[in-house]
């Protein structure tokens, strides 16, 4: 596992401004991502404070490894770096970063993230969606197969299935309205129009660095070297195509329409502090069976991140209202770790590639407060969300705004965040 | 529909050698591929007879469209030209490889294809799978759910689900035997291990061409114009992991460790001899909804296909034994046309790219003879087949190749192929 070293201390006398205290992007976080500085072609970058740092203007300083990938408008070569690369590129940004000689130097590479543009960090080849937060998967399966929510293999294998690489979105790019079939319970037949249970479902992703060969499994011991750094995802869903075409061969155009996810790579490094045990498996439940398990893994394969979903309708922006929070819930309910999530991925020999994205599935927690998705919150749109503008909500109406959130806390340590995972629905198109 | 031209005249006076009467390869297909002369870079090049025309040598005398394309290693932005672009450049090499004249120009740019390596025609952004073969539908859902083999959605719903890009790989690729978790109808735990129920399956892909916007659907009556070609695909499965995995999102492990395409694309254009009324839907069935209804497509959007697979073992290949032939089918078996399938996939707005691969699914026949995979000539593996090398084979064992195959014949027309989609199956990895 990623050591915690120099560059997580709390004390670090970062001398951007604004940085030290930030609810995101302190000196200990460092995530990098794809950016344009007003009209300026992409390139890479990292999130400093309410700043970012053009990498692309500072190659001379950092270290040799990464010099020639800095001219890439996606991150997928950084990604493929061995971890050793991707820790000393952090370890010279720190450095740079809290030294006040470096300043008149460095300034000249800092742009306000006001002033620029985010883009997706990778070009991504696979997307593959997992389904590894328990809680969800028992309330979802209780409202698609009440007598049979959740499956007998679901504690032995970490549920996923491929989802659309091509829709994925940075956050900020709306969303369209998407049109379907969708067939009422006593309908004699589908009809075919904009959806009328469009949702969000709050989820990790998990960025892959260095892939594995075609026929080349990765075993859970060295899983965590394949991971480059983790985003949040929104899977927005329309529930009633969902529910019509799922059977027998899985979601398809009731999730394919678009992918929101925040623009940041948070890095494995810049999470080290905030590792933890993976939740012990209720009595009862089956061990993993051993190519999942790992004993390092299970100490500290977990991740402690409070994540959070809020909503703004058009009336509550328009009446300068804040976002309104629906939901909180920890990371800790996942049932699998992400090193278990990227061995079974590779267990069949199926190869993965840098800049791959693998996400979680929803994560709700076990009591209302901590549900992930409408669906769960209203019950299936049976009991309506009120907000604080007297406007309910079964399922998302056009014009509202989902924003999704991570960060993480521990005492000793400098918070961070993971910066934001938003976008708006837009009316169905003509 | 891409109308007959000249480019389809049965008496083309085509110089190169054996061409005329090819089996796969006459002057009247001209499916483009990528492929390297002996250890050449990968460039564009057209299946003529037993040679290859290497585009990327010839540009001069080709249309001004597509001259800045012919440096690429794959064929995604000539698969994004406009139809009439594609049509111009067909029109100028049936010309060029008819004209004796040409000749001593072109006959330096001939490669012998045995002295050649075929690559993947296309950077794959997403595969797709869809399961449009209702024969195969039904007997496959007779054995995974006796009491409800077609569901309620298939008539209505053109069934689809995303596969993996990163392991589709040309003919001639071996295939690893994955391992996987499988659980024995009598056993109290799944277990992990190889595959024991290794499976292929007869498809046809789709090349998508021009894409659209995200958000943007895609009419069906210009959903042809989306399509650049097509090929064969063969689905590996495994079907022990498959009958654990797939509740409730579908297949996942079982299918993305391997698929097999054959290399050339066959244009629009070639097969515009072999277009034929999308069959008629049984007595009762459902019309279907009107987003993926046009009179056109039903007129002229099926296909006039036969297609085949064969096995050889290993010790059919000792014995200087060929291929055995397993079955053979139509792809008039398809429920739905190739426009309903890009129509439907673009339906909620989710953007193709150009490149983009769709499988059809398996296309069975509706007897013994046209079974497109083993699964349902052996009933679930219940009744081997036996081979002339007297061995039996309820799955395929390490060794056995599985060959493809797919034509087109008319009476007034030159016959044509796809050429070889083969694999081998290599013994899992310690």
């Amino acid at each position: 596992m990623t050591p915690i070293d120099e560059t997580h201390a709390i004390d670090l006398p970062c001398w951007v401004d604004g940085a030290i205290g930030h609810p995101d992007f302190p000196v200990q976080n460092l995530p990098f991502g794809i950016f344009s500085p007003g009209d300026g072609a992409a390139r890479p970058g990292v999130a400093i404070g309410d700043h970012i740092l053009d990498l692309s203007a500072i190659g001379d300083r950092l270290p040799d490894a990464v010099q020639p990938l800095l001219g890439d408008d996606s991150l997928n070569r950084i990604m493929a770096l061995p971890a050793a690369d991707r820790v000393a590129l952090r370890r010279a940004l720190s450095r740079l970063l809290c030294d006040r000689d470096a300043q008149p130097a460095l300034a000249p590479a800092l742009h306000a993230q006001a002033d620029c543009s985010l883009h997706l960090p990778a070009r991504i080849g696979d997307y593959t969606d997992f389904y590894v937060g328990i809680h969800h998967a028992t309330n979802v399966g209780t409202l698609f197969r009440p007598d049979n929510p959740l499956l007998p293999n679901y504690k032995y294998v970490p549920i996923g299935y491929h989802g659309r690489a091509s829709s994925v979105r940075p956050s900020g790019v709306p969303v369209v309205r998407p049109k379907g079939q969708s067939k009422a319970p006593d309908a004699a037949e589908p009809r075919f129009g904009p959806s009328a249970r469009l949702d969000y479902e709050l989820e990790l992703g998990i960025w892959i660095g260095q892939g594995n060969e075609l026929g080349d499994p990765i075993p859970v011991q060295n899983a965590a070297d394949h991971i480059a750094g983790f985003c949040l995802l929104n899977d927005w869903s329309a529930r009633d195509f969902q529910a019509w075409e799922y059977v027998p061969l899985g979601p398809f155009l009731a999730k394919n329409f678009h992918s929101t996810i925040s623009p940041w790579v948070i890095t494995p490094e810049a999470l080290a502090p905030f590792r933890q045990a993976q939740p012990a498996r209720p009595q009862g439940d089956p061990a993993p069976l051993p190519y999942l398990l790992d004993a390092q893994d299970q100490r500290h394969g977990g991740l402690a991140l409070d994540l959070a979903v809020s909503v703004r309708t058009a009336k509550m922006r328009d009446a300068g209202m804040p976002p309104f929070r629906l939901s909180q819930s920890r990371a800790e309910a996942m049932y699998w770790t992400a090193a278990q999530i990227v061995t079974h991925h590779a267990s069949n020999g199926c190869n993965l590639t840098p800049g791959d994205l693998l996400g979680t599935g929803t994560i709700s927690g076990p009591d209302q407060g901590s549900l992930g998705s409408l669906l769960e919150m209203t019950q299936g749109g049976k009991t309506p969300v009120i907000l604080p503008s007297g406007e309910r909500r079964s399922f998302l109406e056009d014009g509202d705004e989902v924003l999704l959130e991570a960060r993480a806390h521990r005492e000793g340590f400098a918070s961070i965040g993971f910066g934001e995972c938003r976008a708006t629905i837009l009316p169905v198109r003509a």
